[in-house]
């Protein structure tokens, strides 16, 4: 299992937040894909963590990043964006 | 409740992996502490991603960094980081 982490900046924190719940179900249903959880900035309003479990690296990227789920993910909240989001995986330390 | 969410930056991340699991009771024990979940980054070999759960940002301000464990536990850690974390605090959206 990997943690993806995704630091997002946004220009409308309550616009992202909308359009991310209109379009979080086809990440959440996707195949590979354990949990979402979307947070928000407690200091920096225009911040958000994004942390998905996966069951590997190349389930995130074959069956999410290479497909159309993801483009209907962007497409929603991409438009929120202030600067393209920074996302890499992490694995557990025991 | 509140996520706290270090980004590590380090010099030797074995040295820092075995510091951290040396250290982390004095974290996990903490008053208002929910959960800790260190993670190590998969394409940044010398990234770790910090998550811990707090009852508020008060209980981590007060309860930890403001008293003998959080000296304790840099102690342990910080002479492994390449730079100071970057810590910030977020909150679920649902």
């Amino acid at each position: 299992m990997v943690l993806e982490v995704a630091d997002i900046h946004v220009t409308d924190r309550e616009g992202f937040i909308v359009a991310y719940r209109s379009a979080v179900e086809v990440l959440r249903t996707c195949p590979g894909c354990r949990s979402v959880r979307m947070t928000a900035g407690v200091e920096s309003p225009e911040k958000f963590t994004l942390l998905v479990e996966w069951d590997s690296v190349e389930a995130h990227l074959e069956n999410f990043r290479a497909t159309d789920r993801f483009t209907r993910w962007r497409a929603a909240i991409g438009p929120f964006f202030a600067e393209p989001p920074v996302v890499e995986h992490f694995t557990d330390v025991d």
